[in-house]
């Protein structure tokens, strides 16, 4: 049988709430996924869960029972404890908790593929987007610079939608993975809001490249800029200052990819 | 000498405080701009501000003067008036209220130029997202069909980046739309993850069309999809189960795109 849990007050449940925080995340080493596709994404992927969370009303109960092994913990939760431990308000009847994955930190001797640089971006949102986009692009790996946001904060493991289950994800210096794709001899294309910059659609569509995209009010700092191949740049038709940095991430993913 | 308020008790606090409401944008007819991008993009398009709101150390005071008349009133709020109106919890320490602008209804007699439908999207980050980026990519307006969220609600305004004063916003029925632009010769692309649609590079660039984006879980809706010109999809080379209906908009938006 199935174990239960209702009260609020139960010690496992305040270990979950607790991992909407950083520190929480820190001191249990595990995140929270919260909804049915983020779930089904680890159990695909062969993550291991420390336990699976159900509501009595959760849908898919049979398509989870096909999908998990007979060791898998399951909980049945009250709908007070789900939208206690819910970081959207609207819980789905699902959760699990995962452990907290490393980012790889060390420079791959082979960087063929394509590679999404991040520098200093700050949203949340912006951040898990870009890992799902870089994804769906078939990117090798998505590297994280400086001022990189918590990976498994809530709304970042939202907007990944579970693409952190697919693609590699490093932090690092970025001065240094530049040097590395300099003598790899892949370009790599920076971007910029400057008359120096090239229109991004005159850059030549190759395999292996790395796009690097910046802060969303300041850009790549200047100094990456310097170590870059070329900059480049979306031109803007209207009268917007900008774009959105995780849409010009997709534009130029999609735009300076050869399939 | 400007006016000051200080007190947290004060009805006009309340009054603004009221503008995170839908019910409190109806009854008063007006929103909040929150932040100096959005104060100074609506001053430049010359849009009538009821009052704006800053605190004592706003520090583009000077920029500020500069673009106002002396008519415009100006109220000197207290930090925690500020905290308390913001919609963000990072106040930039300049607010200002705007009347709520009617999205128009009628479907204009020339329909040349480039146009965005959004059928029931659901997300107001991804709404905003996708006005702006209709704004940068020269587009000549967003039509809101079925499902549209509150235009006004804090977050579509703050995805927005003032792209509302740029480009004009529309409400009506999808298939209306549809049935004139047929009329017009203008192609319509829609959005379908399906066999039958058709890779979105295959398509000819053009000056004048519409593009559907749907929902974020059910795409468009299937009886607008049998009035389009042709299904379009954007091909998935990774794991990622689809891509953010804010980003797919925009590689299409660039890519179909005749400049």
């Amino acid at each position: 049988m199935m174990k239960k849990i209702e009260s609020i007050q139960n010690r496992y449940v305040k270990n979950w709430t607790k991992l909407k925080t950083k520190k929480g995340r820190k001191i249990q080493q595990s995140y929270l996924l919260e909804g049915w596709h983020l779930v089904k994404e680890a159990l695909l992927a062969q993550i291991k869960l420390q336990v699976i969370l159900v509501t009595a009303d959760f849908k898919e109960q049979a398509e989870l029972t096909k999908l998990i092994n007979q060791e898998q913990q399951l909980i049945l939760i009250s709908p007070v404890i789900a939208e206690k431990i819910s970081d959207t308000g609207h819980p789905q009847g699902i959760f699990a908790i995962a452990a907290l994955e490393k980012s790889l930190a060390e420079i791959p001797a082979e960087l063929a593929g394509k590679w999404l640089l991040l520098d200093n971006v700050q949203d949340p949102g912006n951040i898990g987007t870009m890992v799902r986009t870089a994804d769906a692009a078939g990117f090798s790996g998505v590297v994280f610079g400086r001022g990189t946001a918590d990976l498994f904060q809530p709304k970042v493991v939202r907007s990944m939608q579970g693409s952190q289950f697919h693609i590699r994800l490093f932090t690092g210096n970025l001065s240094d993975w530049l040097t590395a794709f300099a003598q790899s001899g892949y370009p790599v294309w920076g971007t910029e809001v400057s008359a120096q910059a090239l229109d991004y659609r005159q850059v030549k569509r190759t395999h292996n490249f790395a796009l690097i995209m910046g802060n969303e009010g300041n850009g790549v700092d200047f100094q990456l800029l310097k170590q870059t191949t070329q900059n480049i740049y979306i031109p803007i038709y209207g009268q917007a200052e900008s774009l959105n940095v995780a849409v010009a991430a997709g534009i130029l993913m999609f735009q300076l990819s050869n399939y």
